[in-house]
This record gives structure tokens, C-alpha cells and sequence, in this order.
């Protein structure tokens, strides 16, 4: 009978139970550090701090002190679960039922971490030791404002000499089934507000007033086309949703003398942050230099400020083809299907660790994440770790 | 020495001492009654009342008992005084300071009230009665909801029996000096909120939601342009103005799930209310069925739904030329300017008027009107004065 931590269910039971909804460490990471310690693992639990942000524990744990050194990383706080009597099992029991293991997290992403830990312990007990290192980077701010969370962690450990060949994240990335989809890269994310100012007046004499939401509209179609691209075959085209129009006017015989216009654009790597600013603010100048009065005539140039959010997140591609075969291989061994290598989604820690090293991400199924009753196939936690075992076998081979 | 209130200035100084701030008496109505009483007028003060807002004193006086019956028109109420510390005089004393009256109400619309008593009251000095009749309608909700007031106060006249043959309403309709315009009709005016439905989803996703910004802004391009009409030779063009855009989603990662859309249209006499609203639906649902998907690709009809205001006002332009004549003939005597003809600005209680009888609106200067410092110029009141005397003299003599 092995202490070792071999078995996915029983490491994601254990890591379910623990309730760390961020900021909340939960015992998740004392968890997943009692689980490596057998493994022999140095571990270090640094705690970093932003003034007005919660103080958050994260976790860095290395095997080994040679090279080569695989990263894996991840997280282990989970989004709130909403109102828990809705759901079928409770959000921290790790119920199962028909085969699925439910809980907040079970996908999102303690299901990743807990086949990577049974992968490497099987690896362990298989061989003995590994040719090289491993680390595990683990946050417990991802979910939340991620200040105090990879970005740091990073940032930490590289000032203490570390360094990686190679990064896997295991994040869910199959929409549907293991084995759809690895990703390789991810589309950068660019917001702003835009504040336009009119001259506020009464309806019944709008050649006294300015009306802002002329400007608005005009400014919301120059930035919703033409489209900016028309995305390359490493991605999608890059997309600009307006997520807010709000003028707050609630009379209706008063012309407002303000409105605000928010966007948010996921972007290709066609586009910079930067290059991307230059070409909205030009389409924003452009819309406002085409302020129409009541009257139907142009004049003048609507008055506005565009507010862009801080720390925009670049686009990257991935370019280690070897460590993007090596995950692929591994997929199509286990599962017998061939995944898409893709961009798509939203943004995730990936952003931060491509600074540092190659990263793919590779997970199970995010159907159910950040939903009520998340769940993950028993099944899924076998075969996942049998791929993330044949990853950390046909890396370590091909160094 | 006479008690009678033919000097303006003492009339006005009077009405302004009564702070008659809607939907307070105030004692104006009071007031006016006094200075009515000694004239031989018949007066009623009926209170209205309507459900949830509250009650109003009005004044219905009339003078003779036979035809042609002539109505001056007005309302005794006033808008607030906002901050009267940083009037220059108390908004309620009446102060006269470098040939200016001040006070809240001088101009709109105690002075109009002032000087057609005092023309009245001299009439009847110099000529001891009128061939006919005439009577004051005077409300005190004119600049609040207006249920109590105006509509309810004729319709329970005209229920007594009373019929009028013509109107004229004193409110300030001289845009920067006496003699400036003539009001003869006024535009319409109908609002609605458009609810528009989408689905909320991640921007990252777009393809799993459905923005209803993108709606919102076609639909209010739809109804922007083109231009409902070029106006006419009595009116403006009409025009529509978007008074507010609203979606409430502060979170930038967010496709929100509905906006809504509020405009208010000031229209002529090419269009009813029925035909504009026609008209509007019209666009809306073109707007609709443009509805673009993120991708570019158009599918479907945006959901929406369109909440239209109780209570739109009618266009209407006054077709009596010998009351426009008079009027006009009297200003241009006392005067020597040629005033406008005009339909512009917002609605006035003419709205309801037009439906018992011809009603033309001439009064002060209404610059300050609804400011801080309202005031009126002491030579405008006695100007007013005798204008109103001559419209009285060839009102009757013309029957």
C-alpha cells in the first residue's frame, strides 16, 4: 500500500473538499503540498500582497535540481458557487454519481493538478526518479484580480534563479470531449471607456445643446466596422464587442450632456496593444469628426476621452514545436483522436508564463466550469493522467 | 386714487411675494382673486385631484355674461428656486434693482398674469365695461405633472356651459427682446424606452451570445436618419433625439444580456401621434432585422419590445387668422417690430386649450425663465401692458 498520491479521484476528492473560493487558500494548497512532499519536492509557499487586494497564498514546489525543467501550472481557487442549494450535490462534497465527480472546481481547473500529481507519482513509481526537474506553479489567484498570483509568483521564483524549458497549464481546454483541443497561444484582451461630452439642453431646443448619444452611436458603429481583421491560421479574427452604453437620462424632454461607451476586443496576433489603440482611437477620431447636429449638419468634432483599462494582455503563439508534438502525440496516443491546436477562449495565466517559457495548455472538459453543478467524468481523471504520464515521459525522452 | 391693479409692476410684485412653487397655492391664486374682486369677475377656485399626486386650487374668473367671450390663459405655479443662495436677490422678493424685477416667476408666467390684469383693469377704467366677456383660466399645475390643472380645469368649465372664442395664453414667448415672436401652434411631442434583448454570455465567446448593443446602436441609427420630414412653413422639421442609452454592465469581460434605448420626438403637423408611432416601429423593426452577429454575419430579428409614454401631445397650429392678425397688429403698433410667427420650443397648456378654442401664446421675454435671477425688465411690463390693451380693444371691436 503506497502513501503515494497514484490515484486522480482520491487527489481530486481531497482537493474539492477544501472550499477556496478566491481570495480563500481553503487548506487546498496545504493539500496539494501534503500530497507532493512524499514525492520528495522542495516547497515554498509565498504569500504576496497589493494594498487594497487580499493577501494571497500560492504554492512553488520543484523535483529535482537539474535540467531540463517542465513547469506545470495552475490554480487551485475556484469562482464562487452561487447559491448552493440549487445544486444537485453539494459544491465542496465531491459527490459521486453515474460516474461524475461533482464540485466547484472539479474542471476548473483542482481536476488538472490532481491527474498531473498522479501522473508524476505513477512516473516516480515506475522509475524511480525523472532525467531533469519539475515544478509546479501553483496560484490562488487566478479567479480574482490575479495581482497577487502568477504574475508574482513568476516573477519570484525567476529572481531566485529558476528557470523552465517548457510549461504545460492544465486548464480545461476540450469544449466537449478529451482530447478536442490544445491550446497553443491565446488572443490578447484591450478595454477601454470612452467618455463623451454634449451640452445638455431640453429636447424642445436641441440647437442650444450638444447630444452625446449622437456621438455615441456614430463612435460604436466606426469601431464595429469594418471588421479589424480577418483572422490568420494560427486564430481567430480579432473581435470587438461594445459591452456598455450608459447615459443615465431619465427625463425625457432633457438632451444629457454625457455618455460613456465601454468595449472590450480580443485580439490576434495581427495586433499589438499599442497598434490596436492607435487604430481605435483613429476610427474614434474619425466617428467624432463626424458629429451630426439636430439639424443634420456636421460641425466641429464631438468632445471625448477614452479611458483604457491598465495592463492590456498581449496575443502570443507558441512557437516550441516540439513541446506542441509532444502534447499532441500524447492526446492521440491515449485518446485515439487528434485535437485542434487552437487560440480561441478567453485569456489565462498563460499570458504571464509566456515571458518565461514555451506554454501549451492542456486540460479536461470545460463544459460545466463556473457553473452550477461542475463535474468531471471519472473516466476523464484516468485518461487525463495517463496523457499528462505520457507528456512527462516524451518530453524528458526528447531533451 | 384707485384700488383697482392697473399698474403692472405693483401686480407682479404682488404674484412673485407668493412662493407658489408647484403644486403650492402660495397665496397667489389669492392674490389674483384680490385684485380681480374689485373688477366685478365672477371667480371660482376649483381644486383637483387625481390619485398619488396632489391636490391643486385653480381660478376660473370671468367678467360679463354675454359673447364674443375672450380667455386669457396662464398658470400662477413655478418651477423651483434651486439654491437661493446664489440668487442675487431672494427669489421670492420681488426686489427691483437697474430697471429689472426679480423673482422667481417673473417671466414665467406672473408677469404675463401682472400686465393682462392691469391692461384689463384699465379697459374697463377708460371704457367702464367690454362689449362681452372675458375670463381669466388659471392654474396652479402647469409646471408640474399637469393632471390637475389646465385639462381638468377646462373640461369642468365647458361642463358649466362656458365657451370661449378665442384664447391667449401668457406665456414668455419672446425669445431675446418684447416683439420677438407670436406663438400659433406648437409641435407634438411622444417618448418611448426600447427594451432590447440579447443574450448575456463571456466576450470571449461571442458565438454563444447575442449582443444587444450592436442592436441598439443600428436602431438608433434608424432612427436618426433620415430625417423624418424638412418641416413646413408653420414648423420645424421634426426631429427625434435619443435621450438615453442604458445597459448597466460594469464588467468589461461581460456580453451583456439588454439595453434599453429612450428617445423623444417633437414633431409637426405632417404626422399624428399614430402616424408617427407608425413610422417609428417601422424603423425599429428594420433596425431590428439587421441584426449582426459577431462574426459579421446578419440572422434573425433582435427582440425588443417598445414602451411607448402615456399621453403623447398632438401638433396643432391655430387657424384663426383674425386672432393671429390682432395679435400681431398690436404688438407691431406698441412695438414697431414685426414678430415671427412661430411653432418652435417645447409644449404649454395650448395643448389642451387648442381642443375648446383658437389659442395664440404672446407674453415676456423668457431668457431668464427657469434660472437663476428670473427676472423681468420694469419697461417690459408696462410695453406688455399696452399690447395686451390693444388686443383687448381690437379683439371686441373685430367681433
Amino acid at each position: 500500500m503506497s502513501s503515494r498520491p497514484v490515484d486522480p479521484v482520491s487527489n481530486l476528492r481531497t482537493l474539492i473538499q477544501c472550499p477556496s473560493v478566491t481570495p480563500a487558500e481553503g487548506g487546498a494548497l496545504d493539500a496539494l503540498a501534503a500530497m507532493l512532499a512524499p514525492l520528495k519536492f522542495e516547497i515554498e509557499r509565498p504569500v504576496f500582497t497589493e494594498a487594497g487586494t487580499p493577501d494571497i497564498e500560492n504554492l512553488y514546489a520543484r523535483y529535482g535540481r537539474t535540467g531540463p525543467h517542465l513547469m506545470f501550472a495552475g490554480h487551485t481557487d475556484v469562482v464562487p458557487v452561487g447559491d448552493d442549494a440549487v445544486w444537485s450535490h453539494p459544491p465542496f462534497s465531491a459527490d459521486i454519481q453515474d460516474g461524475l465527480m461533482f464540485g466547484r472546481g472539479a474542471v476548473d481547473m483542482k481536476g488538472g493538478i490532481a491527474c498531473f500529481v498522479a501522473a508524476l507519482a505513477r512516473h516516480l513509481e515506475a522509475n524511480g526518479t525523472l532525467p531533469g526537474s519539475i515544478s509546479f506553479l501553483i496560484t490562488g489567484d487566478e479567479e480574482g484580480p490575479a495581482l497577487n498570483g502568477s504574475v508574482k509568483l513568476l516573477k519570484w521564483a525567476a529572481e531566485r534563479g529558476e528557470r523552465w524549458d517548457a510549461c504545460i497549464l492544465g486548464e480545461p481546454t476540450n469544449p466537449e470531449a478529451l482530447g478536442d483541443m490544445i491550446k497553443i497561444g491565446r488572443r490578447g484582451s484591450l478595454s477601454a471607456t470612452v467618455v463623451i461630452k454634449g451640452v445638455q439642453g431640453h429636447v424642445a431646443y436641441p440647437h442650444f445643446a450638444d447630444n452625446p448619444v449622437r456621438s455615441a452611436v456614430q463612435m460604436a458603429t466606426g469601431l464595429l466596422s469594418p471588421s479589424l481583421d480577418e483572422g490568420t491560421p494560427d486564430f481567430q479574427p480579432t473581435n470587438l464587442e461594445i459591452t456598455s452604453i450608459d447615459t443615465g437620462n431619465s427625463a425625457v424632454n432633457v438632451i444629457p450632456g454625457k455618455t460613456t461607451l465601454s468595449f472590450n476586443v480580443r485580439f490576434n496576433d495581427l495586433w499589438t496593444p499599442d497598434s490596436l489603440k492607435r487604430e481605435l482611437e483613429r476610427r474614434l477620431e474619425r466617428a467624432a469628426a463626424m458629429r451630426t447636429l439636430h439639424s443634420g449638419e456636421r460641425k466641429g468634432s464631438a468632445l471625448y476621452e477614452v479611458l483604457w483599462k491598465e495592463q492590456p494582455s498581449q496575443a502570443f503563439l507558441t512557437h516550441d514545436e516540439t513541446l506542441i508534438r509532444i502534447v499532441k502525440e500524447a492526446v492521440a496516443a491515449v485518446t485515439g483522436r487528434s485535437p485542434a491546436l487552437s487560440t480561441s477562449g478567453g485569456t489565462s495565466d498563460a499570458r504571464f508564463i509566456k515571458d518565461y517559457c514555451p506554454v501549451v495548455e492542456f486540460g479536461l472538459v470545460g463544459k460545466t466550469m463556473h457553473m452550477v453543478d461542475e463535474n468531471v467524468a471519472i473516466e476523464d481523471l484516468e485518461t487525463l493522467t495517463e496523457i499528462y504520464g505520457q507528456m512527462i515521459r516524451n518530453w524528458f525522452a526528447s531533451k
